[in-house]
């Protein structure tokens, strides 16, 4: 067993503390929050030990350090755990501010074999299967690349000051996806931005429906599509064109029940947001850090894909406010 | 053009009129019909003649004869026009009493080549698409077959005594699909029927939900569902099962549309009934005459099929009044 | 019956010579063409008589005039038919050229209730359904419109410099539908463009493969993938996206013939292309001229429909070439 | 954590074993098997001590005890660890032979509360769905249920003697479910089965092939189909027939991915085998045992279903024998 230690108790957090709780070759040893009436009945929960932050630093026995604090904590944090010599697990973003993070790029990528920033998508088993086939060569080349990222419900008014609004907090999962699934860097972004949905994330300055268009220097085209607000769930599809076919990931359902009526044939639902479309994603990254606590692999992503996207998701912002395509 | 001319303006005799009038090898010419408010109107429609059947048989242009008037006249109407030369396309059953139709057996063994009984089924794009792939060994030898036959709402009561009953007037189809799908003859035959659905159908002596086992000899076997109401549109389907895999037929919709909401992905209605679901097989099969006229081809089915499949429904009823399997 | 003729006896000229044959209210009586070996074939195939373009026009019982010449013949044939009195159907484009087309403007304007332009995809039951959908208001108000449309193969090179390029030639039909479905015009279009399939196609100055956005003055975004060759047929998909939920087109199959074997549960392939996936709708359009030249309603789409489909079209080149959005 | 200790480290133990681990509220201490290459590997993955069935019997902390020994020591297992006042696991069957169990129904009997018996399919999170929606009345009174059961590969010849056949050893997952989805016991089975696929089968007194149909004193009809060998994977399909429609549950496939090329569009394969797809059923069974461990719940199923079960394999196999149904 190789023993962890987790920063954050919230809705992530215990997400991910659950998954390091359940892996048979981690054992969740220290949870660190802040907030007693949150971090204490997880800990129990998971048999694992309130601690303060220095107290996990101060212990060699601690190998891993799992960084699921306030975003704007993260990138302090998951420094902190590396100067102390420990691998880190951070919950992505690193950073929402890009100089910040290039700021720090000397000692992140002194560090790039020891960070894992996970970028859940890359880990969902349907998209992993996608990216076998489209590397299997059986569509041929790759030529365009569609992804609907949609999602059930708009956040409470209160998140968007904080989230980095929608390239930054939601785009950024797309712009992770497209260079990985294509192999290839996007060298151009075109983004349009409405607010449709809900005129109060107007009125805080962001937007809450867009379509972008990357494309990459071979001629590659990426279409993206992304809402705040579907109405019937979570709608997260991918599709991949080329020189011979196409390969597609298509949207799940709750079971595989469907029902015949008067009204016509009627599949379940789709799973209604992250936490259950993702919840295989979530188990098979903690999966990855132990990989990569055991020394077996290097983290699948770190500093240079969080930069990556936040450079595309700065792009896209800067496009949807200039009207124009932006070079990068 | 070859010229011909059809008994019966009903519902039936609309379908088939129409697609004869329309079909580029046909001239529908004559159009008898005892009810002149019926026969006329579709005449006209069709530029056609409204006829009396003495006239229809005396006149040697037309080659041709539909028979599509009430179902007891069906074999008395096709027998007179044999006798007077013609070829003859006669709406299914060619009779509901196995006996009379054994009694002309001498007659009508003469006229196999002249003499086509639309069994629409085997016309359905679907099921040839189906028959042509069991036979193309792609799922290797068949062992089983499988076939929902559920109407969408029971017939008026006025219809079940005149009827011949659920086997002879519904499950007829199934008798017919199932050898010609399984390229064997069925040697037994095993039906448990009840009346669920409309205690009226039970009054008048007949039943509304069947499941029938057929057995050949070679071992393969035949599931019969059939209902006289779905509660969701008609629903048709094959399944065929073989030793390397399985060939289905599903359920078609009315349009590629399909809606997700709240309360999950809802596909388009299935087509309600026959004449929207076999359109394309009531066309194809006049298509057909069209070849037997031209001496293309032999009728696809005559009167060896209308025996067969009449000798499946006769013990089919046995085996569900007396509980027990019936060989053939 | 009321008597049309054809100029024209090609690819489409065949299939909409077909329809107004078999037409029930249509009488296809003249056929022109100055080819005889195409036009004789057809003519005698449907019961048509070869005649002059001259003839037709004069010809006072020939009320309509089905324009189905080639594309650069079109709109002078089209003028000339309704200087003779005609009600004409004309095969899509009007013209390629914009210029010319204004140019013509005033008659045409004139003749608008007079002049049927057969944009084809709007008379498909599937996309007819899907715009009663939307108008419904069950999604919702719509905001989001993607149109995929995907060819199977690429022309031949020789079609190419004729053909008015990607955009007037195959994403017309696109910038046609948009509207039509959003209820509203394009404002702005952005189109990325490349040659990605056939570097043949690049050579004679065209693209092969495109994304377009286009952005409504409300704020709706529509998506547009274009390829000239998918590899798996012809993919003619349409999702709109609303406040409460989304309505969608997807792809036909040629049967409800499927097979599941090692691997996999494959579904009968997609038809192969326009011809037999737009069957129906070539049909549709006929029966509609039937019903302008009966007086029963205005043609769905003339003139303005030609030029705002063209001035997208136009846009959309412009777009490609410069890399930046264009305002309409 | 209530501490429970297994009998068996096999294919089914090591399933049941590693649930048990994972399971938050349970704690496996011990695992018996007589095998020490095969319990000391899993022990140690797991953290458990191998240990004696006595020793287990003889441990007052051991509250619970899972038996998945070989299915011919399932009753006397069961029994010794009830008697020792241990809450008892059994995988299915608790025994293959009905006189022997009905020779133990006093103990048995006594025992209902104590004793829970794995029908795993019951826990499947589809089925149960499934059952829900058939209770919710959406689809009107239920009036049939058809149950697809197929396996992917027969299993090895060497299997067949102690398998009890193909009614008590594969078919009696129908039979359990039938009743269970129905809310009703059948009070007659009509069998036939045939050894179509592998001829050792058959000489081993087996068959591998077999419809079977169920009814109710209610009149509901229910098809069951099996097979011990698909050609294309593990086919576990269930439709229930209602008064106002029809609810379903559909195979599964192991991605969301699809592939569109030349042959159609081909979905991800089924899950090959019952580890696979039910393996969310087998993690429910465990869940639901901690809950009959805390006293939270009755056993879903025990010594009743067992014996009703095995009554109808042992009905259907007399029924297949003579060829007549059998009345229960």
């Amino acid at each position: 067993m190789i023993k962890v230690a987790q920063l954050g108790a919230g809705r992530m957090g215990a997400i991910h503390a659950r998954n390091a709780a359940a892996h048979p070759r981690l054992g969740l040893v220290g949870l660190v929050d802040p907030r007693p009436d949150v971090a204490g009945p997880l800990a129990t929960e998971l048999g694992a030990t309130p601690m303060t932050f220095e107290a996990v630093l101060a212990d060699p026995d601690i190998r891993g350090v799992i960084v699921a604090s306030s975003t704007d904590a993260h990138l302090d944090n998951a420094l902190s755990a590396l100067r102390a010599g420990k691998i880190v697990f951070c919950e992505k973003p690193l950073d929402l501010d890009l100089a910040r993070l290039l700021a720090a790029s000397g000692e992140l990528e002194q560090a790039e074999g020891k960070l894992f920033v996970a970028f859940n998508r890359r880990f969902d088993p349907h998209y992993r299967a996608l990216k076998a086939r489209i590397e299997s060569g059986e569509i041929g080349a790759l030529e365009s690349l569609h992804i609907i990222n949609h999602d059930p419900a708009t956040p409470p008014p209160a998140f968007i000051p904080t989230s980095g609004g929608l390239f930054k907090d939601f785009t950024i999962h797309d712009f992770d996806l497209a260079p990985w699934l294509m192999g290839e860097k996007p060298v151009q972004v075109f983004a349009w931005a409405s607010c449709l949905i809900d005129p109060e994330i107007g009125r805080l300055g962001d937007v809450d429906t867009a379509k972008v268009v990357l494309t990459t220097a071979s001629g590659r085209l990426c279409m993206i599509s992304n809402s705040r607000r579907s109405g019937y769930g979570y709608d997260q599809r991918i599709e991949a064109f080329g020189s011979k076919g196409a390969v597609r990931v298509d949207n799940l359902t709750n079971t595989a029940v469907s029902v015949w009526g008067e009204t016509g044939a009627q599949a379940d639902r789709f799973p209604y947001a992250f936490i259950d479309r993702y919840a295989g994603a979530y188990a098979a990254e903690m999966d990855h850090f132990a990989d990569v606590l055991a020394g077996k692999t290097a983290p699948e992503a770190g500093f240079a894909a969080s930069v990556a996207s936040l450079e595309l998701a700065e792009a896209a912002a800067r496009s949807a406010a200039t009207g124009a395509p932006v070079r990068l």
